[in-house]
């Protein structure tokens, strides 16, 4: 946890954000994989986290701003938990420890918020990701699941303070970053012709969690890289295979990590590799150099589209004009994907409290394919952390489809891009912070370039 | 997957068992860790895949006996998918070679369930385990919480099938039950002083997942050991130091293994430890000798209770009868926990399902601290796989409370005692299988011993 008086700032700014009324927080509970003593690792609610820090199940707080009033609810330990799960701090001792004086029985939240809803004030919730959120609210609010309606005041206010993350934030980002880093180390040494993919799988996760983190996602290591997020891991490598990893850590306090590698199978790219990841390094480069504060996401990733058309053409699976293949939406037969996400609490930020405001400060996005899967298009601002992400992809089913519909004829040259129809797919990412005058990378160096990735697989 | 014949034969022998209605299984669902994309490994519901085998999310299936009519629900997967995920066989093909023909869109559970409860079908259900499943009962039953009340009989039928274990299971177990094994070796070879704790649990956890396996319970790796399930691991080990490891691994089909070893931290025990060890092994043979089929798992529990009793009798730390001591319950102050449990689907196996019927039979249990953890005592009958794992603790807070209510005096030497409050705790474990004449130990060997552990540590 960081020091208490993070926390108390923290809260003090969002009752001032929003202003009025009863904030109520959902701490998350375990979650039973097959029976219900059997839990999945425990993960706080981020939301929680930030507010509140605590990294415990069975939690609640409530921030009731017309009466100044900070309560968190739950219950303390028994002699038999002591047995079973050894000692712990109490609830009391826990609370205080991010400056909440006032503790009360889990059971007590339910005549809390009814008490204030008869007074009048209004109780304000966030958006729900978890069945046990939903079952929550009808219990303590008497609402039925489609009358749970998160409050769009504190979906602001929340995402207008975790959206920019200061120094003490960035330390433990940069933490999970250098963690990450190990991790996509230890795959691109270890990878071997032969081995299965679930393999590099368990080692990238050993990493993590040697480290003393765990794993910020599921990781991605396949053979498949077209496949943009498969969690198969069953295929083994061959000969003249890339191994596509993704994968990132989060630390003790949750704060992640998230970065991707290509890896061949052998010591070196085959040439057609080569060209191809070569395109996605140039349109990776073109838009780390765009980073800076003030210029929109969205124009980035054109940017980074247009070097993607760009090689296309260069290799005869595109013609014309590069911009108008982007604006239309031609690219996304190779880029379908967005350019990258925010990162922070969660590894894509803060994704449960919307996109419309996380990703888009309120406007409305593109319906366009490809497009529409862009996370993140505003404007940046200093304290952004983010990724780069951008991809190249030949997916068969898709390769199909357009071709069958003749889409995007006077872009994409159907008969030569038979000619990489089963080549795969391949991405690089990287993790950001904007700053005052541009963007700094986060955690330590892993391999980018073809000669960068060989050099370590020699 | 086992052979469709062999799913097609359970729901068959089900059917027959319950007689009639229409039984309900709902197939877990996604769970998102800290967002809803952001899921935990998907986990299917365990008897689920013992009638239906598939295990996807966002299933569910019915079984109408009367109407002789069983139906999948769920729903196909679309482009978008495809491009993200990859391709997959469609919802008819699964089903299919379950030997489920039939399948409806999720949609149409809600009005097949309530046209049946009209014409005055009971629907059946088990026990719920996540927030998850209470909602799907609200919505597709339209009962609320409270009022959701799990089938007895139907409890009864599945734990009268899943209890005993077929050959083809048996032999999914012991595969579950070699990976285990070679957990606990990758453990005893690698410990060292200095490590942390989450180190080995790392290690330990990459040893499953680069066999094609996974855990199928949180790790314990812990330096206090007498802390029954502590999850925390992040402690330093220091000379001196015994490392407890509790783990398994379970297989892509669902099956598990459990055990436990104790290293110590250097490449001996001391001889402190090597006497407390050495009274938890005999306890352990005790145990694995006795197991037969017709003997009552409680009766064996007594007799490792009674050989820990006269070894800390030896030690001068109990005194008195030991089979009164057990009676009483003065032993629980070392072995405060069961003797072992049923293994099979779930690592304690239909745990959800109730201790009642799947470890008593219907019996009622003890209330008595120590013997209200056993989770088995029934009688054993040849099929049935189960854990054996005595151990010995001394847990300060539960000396310090016995000590000061003067419990069990007459059989507990407190003073003595006082001398091993530090110690920590130890357990050994393996897996049985009850088979017509006795019991077959599951899996590789690992070191049981202290010699067969020395000798591996050396």
């Amino acid at each position: 946890m960081f020091e208490k008086q993070i926390y108390v700032r923290r809260r003090s700014l969002l009752k001032q954000a929003v202003g009025s009324g009863i904030l109520l927080f959902l701490g998350n509970d375990e979650c039973g994989m097959n029976y219900e003593d059997n839990t999945y690792d425990f993960r706080q609610d981020s939301t929680f986290l930030y507010y509140f820090g605590l990294p415990y199940s069975g939690l609640a707080a409530v921030i009731n701003i017309d009466e100044d009033d900070t309560v968190i609810f739950g219950d303390e330990i028994s002699l038999d938990h002591i047995v079973w799960m050894g000692t712990q701090p109490t609830l009391r001792e826990k609370s205080e420890s991010v400056g909440v004086p006032k503790t009360l029985p889990a059971a007590q939240l339910a005549g809390y918020l009814s008490a204030a809803a008869k007074r009048g004030q209004p109780i304000r919730f966030l958006p729900t990701y978890r069945a046990e959120h939903v079952l929550k609210l009808q219990q303590w609010l008497s609402l039925p699941p489609s009358e749970q309606k998160p409050s769009p005041e504190l979906i602001k206010a929340v995402v207008n303070m975790r959206i920019y993350k200061s120094e003490e934030e960035v330390a433990e980002i940069e933490k999970a970053c250098n963690i990450t880093a190990d991790m996509h180390l230890a795959a691109t040494k270890a990878l071997r012709v032969g081995m299965k993919e679930y393999e590099i799988a368990a080692l990238v996760a050993q990493t993590a969690q040697a480290a003393g983190g765990r794993l910020s996602f599921p990781i991605i290591a396949t053979v498949n890289g077209q496949i943009l997020h498969n969690h198969h891991h069953g295929n083994t490598v061959k000969e003249g295979d890339m191994l596509l990893v993704d994968a990132g850590a989060e630390t003790e306090m949750g704060y992640a990590g998230d970065m991707s590698s290509t890896i061949p199978a052998g010591k070196k790219f085959t040439p057609r590799q080569k060209e191809i990841y070569d395109i996605q390094v140039a349109s990776h480069v073109a838009a780390v150099n765009a980073l800076r504060p003030g210029i929109r996401f969205e124009d980035i990733y054109d940017l980074s589209a247009k070097v993607i058309c760009e090689g296309m053409k260069s290799l005869g699976v595109m013609k014309g004009d590069s911009d108008e293949a982007v604006r239309q939406g031609a690219h996304a037969m190779f880029f379908p994907c967005g350019l990258g996400h925010m990162m922070g609490l969660d590894v894509h930020d803060m994704e449960n409290l919307g996109e419309k405001w996380v990703g888009y400060d309120g406007e409305d996005k593109s319906t366009q394919f490809g497009r529409k899967s862009l996370r993140l298009a505003r404007r940046l601002e200093p304290g952004f952390v983010l990724t780069i992400e951008p991809g190249v992809y030949f997916i068969p089913e898709l390769i199909d489809r357009w071709k069958s519909e003749r889409k995007f004829a006077d872009f994409i040259c159907y008969d030569k891009l038979e000619e990489y129809r089963g080549f795969g797919g391949l991405r690089n990412e990287e993790d950001y912070l904007i700053t005052e005058t541009g963007a700094r990378r986060l955690g330590k160096k892993i391999p980018l370039t073809t000669d960068e990735v060989e050099e370590v697989r020699r």
